[in-house]
């Protein structure tokens, strides 16, 4: 079985929480090294971190001495998981990718750098080969592999057999996201209890764009992006854990919702057989029962790695419409880069 | 100032109680009388009403009799607001108008009867001119008028300028609703608490088709309804007053969002010199904010009958999105059905 | 390993669906056959359940055919859990006791029976005796045990090493319980959401009279029951499961917080050594962060069989002070009756 | 009917914007001066608050400029009103006092000074005679007056009646606390959604010390503390507005629940004839209803100004038991310190 060192920059985070739970017990890889800022440097790992995950602290965590993020201390890893704050990510990530530190982070900075592959292991592992175009450093040890807004996630996991098998045309989508997005301590409470928020900062940018990066093709080293216009609103509700989207989708060629829920209830992924310890057994469920999916009852199914749609139906506008979600900070965050980095170590980039 | 009797079918229920509510200080209406089930009649409505406004039971209510939901026993009213469920309204609202009552009723069952007005004062107020083409009665005395599905009226509302303006074409929408549209007890609580119900039986097709004839022409004593498609999900969240909507619109002239805004923030409605003691001074309010409307701080904005948009954008799918709100059990139910009972006065079809 | 068929009474119901989910992947016991109310008898479980746990359904039990809850149809079991309404339980689980088929009941209704042990296994495990001095069979066959009210659960399991130290004088208490306490459809979602209910009906006279059966002598094959007032107010919260206490006790003995810490920190349970399987390794956690213990983040601690106590401290009425919370419908019902069953196999009860 | 200028310390907190709201339409105050910190000061209120009311900034407000919290700025108005946060009061209300500008407040700062008034006028109005005893300024034009926190004011009222008749000997209490009571952004929804939090940091103090100081006897220009232990845990839960307590008390004197019951449903307050336009028309309302009160349905009562007391039972430790509620922020912070200021308009200290 591999085994990797690993480190987390941004660990006392909500996404460094998150990675350092999920990891707590991951069979490939050990959590070696803890990252913070300044503030958290020095202290150990029980200190400096207010853990709001509720499952207890990991014991070996808590006893870590939390480092600062500086490539120069994480020599004893094999790689880093970044859950680091956008407005630190580009300079951090940028100087270990440069000290030949593999870098795998949820930090948005450098999704849109065109050689930087924007994964979903099931959708395009093939980008991976972009990290062959970054020349952090000259050897190629050091680079950087992002994955993609915890909206984008579900979207694009059901976009895509649908796109293969009839063209996406058009999106139109509207977002209900969890409090946990916001991180912590987030969103105040007397904002969202009883109440609806229609406005998240920045994330209807993202979920315009990410997609055509996503589905697009990779020649010669380089993407050519899809094409489609999506339209989405991004709200925010009271709920802990999971995002819920109502899509409704315009295809190229004629299509009908029973074909594309089949399609959805069959789809392999391309990764099925690569036995990746956080890869969920189907990556889509599609659930029979109307009134499902529900975040609070389904974001967790599969370790919250697998992505639940309902209600796939024949629209009167456009052409089909359906309700998707998935775990926001597992699948659309820590447990997407651990299996980014799961699916790199199959593939040779990690060793 | 008018003065008449107005009696409530379904008192005991939660569209019931709310009319009692906002009738409790209205200027020209007086409640008279309370109709309910068998099992409550005979009782005073302080045993038979499980209360739960937030206000106290208004103390003439309290202290009257229910009686039997039958025509005979209402002859000392000039009208009824109907909030009767929809297995026993078909026959009791038919039964009152038949014996000369005028009912004004907020259940779904007479809407799409092809005579009975489908009323949003501010929207189409010239349809009430189909009463007269009722025949409950030989005399024109007995007739109903119903108000439409919750959903529906902050739709319509806010699609009306823009319908007139630039001829609506498509319209794609996910509704937010609150869970006092579900009535009492309505939604368990081990459903709803931080989660999200991805489907509300029955509500899409309302809203498929309700707006069709709202917005339809009358000609000739008919309505041409008017014919574009409409494609809605109906999800629930644990909010307990106020139905949020993310509206996308494809328009049949050009016309970008500047133009839609202006067209809603300047609507004046048709009533507006009426005096009618519940309309609101605009039917439309538009935020500036862009993170309002929200349901918890604005759905009792001019007293429940006001609705808010915000957010209005140019779409990358059609050519707008907004986000519109209002008050389900207020504008969208017993509130607008009162404002319907005081056009009916100011038209003279009370008297 | 022992290996027993159950059968699960009222299995459609919340606290039988816990049942069957707590028993899935369970060592010892397997579900055998379910029986529910005529209306559901003859339907497969998947049609007769409106499954409300977030884990799907087992396969197991969405495959068999519901039975009526007839001692006659359960004759292939070793003994029955009974989550049983108490309008029907009196009747039905005498009926089983009768037939000889051992019942381990959640219900409330044989607990003050004297011969009927209220057990605790970690409190109480002697009083399994009792079931000798029962004589719904003449071989002994078939026999009652029940588990006590949800709240005292935690009540108890954190007064027994206080008891045994110091003596209880009186206790006063508030109770904030989670709305999966009472069951599905349970308490609708307009009374509860941001919202506290001052009132649990038919709950605080349980919280009162339990913990004196519980802590209870056994002599002579009779229960000397203690002797101490307790004081409860029950109040619901908008919480999914875990109830919390605030708990105030005065002492016969003179004693400090810090000693009393210290032995709810220290106990060791009777029933260490046995092995049972749903045993949490502690009965208590005792938390040194003042914030805790909080139900959405302990409920589920040690598979939600653990009480968890925090913010132990002097009292400036009475001699102590501190807050207990336990998982209600796992260590408070479902969870609790499957530990008393694996104490009664161990103690050679069932076989 | 009296006229006054007055100044909000403290303007673009939570509490400084329940005083603009409840000032409005005050018939007596005109907000004329708002102060905030050094970073606001020089903006219009509109660009400087996050207005978190829900209803709309009022226009008079939003267009002041607001300025620095700073005596010389503030010459203009008679009095001020004080929601400063307690890390800036203690100065700053020191410097408006001994320049001559009362100041009536809400921070917990002077609340011990032993010649600074805690104060509930329905309970210790006389206490409004220690400001004779300050020294601030020689000619007395200068003074401050405080109110108490937010589970004090229902705790005291509900005491006064009870210590009068039948001596308070003892209270334990546990208080269920609003989200509003911790400010803006205050409690993260991360901690408190669908959960309880067991403690309020250094609210327990200020409930035990207090009703002491409330309580007192006025002897010869000093206050004579009465003196009795209270317990309390102080709670958190996800309210948007409404501190519940349950509370049990032990008298001096024999006593019983229909006795005290009485006393708090007949409790005329000494200030009932003085016509103060904030003094709820009585004090407490005991409900009848043993669901009652509820802070969703009853925190509002009278303008969110009265007590609601119910279930008062006899209790099996101490003596009586009973739940109580009341607005955190306007009974309990901003209404309440309004409704000083009225008083003490009356008594001839403002002029």
């Amino acid at each position: 079985m591999p085994s990797y060192n690993a480190g987390v920059l941004g660990a006392t985070g909500a996404v460094g929480q998150k990675f350092i739970r999920l990891l707590e017990n991951h069979p490939w890889f050990t959590v070696k090294a803890l990252g913070a800022s300044e503030r958290s440097a020095g202290k150990s790992y029980r200190e400096a971190a207010n853990w709001i995950e509720s499952t207890p602290m990991p014991e070996l965590a808590a006893g870590m001495k939390v480092r600062s993020c500086k490539a120069e201390e994480f020599k004893d890893v094999d790689f880093v998981f970044s859950g680091l704050d956008s407005s630190v990510a580009t300079e951090i990530e940028g100087e270990f990718a440069k000290a030949g530190i593999p870098v795998i982070s949820n930090a948005k900075n450098f999704r849109t750098d065109p050689t930087v592959p924007l994964l979903i292991p099931e959708v395009n592992p093939d980008h991976i080969e972009l990290i062959r175009e970054q020349n952090f450093t000259k050897d190629g040890s050091g680079w950087i592999v992002t994955n993609p807004n915890c909206v984008v996630v579900p979207l694009v996991t059901t976009l895509k057999p649908l796109h293969e098998a009839f063209g996406i045309k058009s999106v139109i989508l509207t977002s209900m996201q969890a409090i946990s997005g916001a991180g912590y301590p987030g969103v105040p409470s007397l904002d969202i209890l009883g109440n609806v928020i229609p406005l998240i900062g920045g994330e209807e940018s993202k979920i315009h764009e990410e997609p055509l990066k996503l589905l697009a093709e990779l020649k010669d080293g380089k993407l050519i992006h899809t094409d489609f216009p999506v339209q989405a609103t991004a709200t925010r509700v009271p709920v802990i854990n999971g995002h819920l989207l109502t899509v409704t989708v315009g295809f190229e060629k004629s299509a009908d919702a029973a074909e594309a829920e089949k399609l959805m209830r069959d789809w392999e992924s391309p990764i099925a057989d690569l036995g990746l310890p956080s890869a969920p057994p189907k990556p889509i469920k599609v659930h029979d029962d109307e009134r499902y999916p529900q975040p609070r009852l389904h974001a967790d199914s599969e370790q919250g790695m697998q992505t639940a749609v309902g209600r796939v139906r024949n629209a009167n506008v456009l052409d089909i419409t359906y309700v998707a979600m998935a775990h926001n900070t597992v699948r659309g965050a820590a447990g997407g880069a651990i299996l980014n980095a799961e699916l790199l170590v199959k593939k040779g980039f990690i060793s």
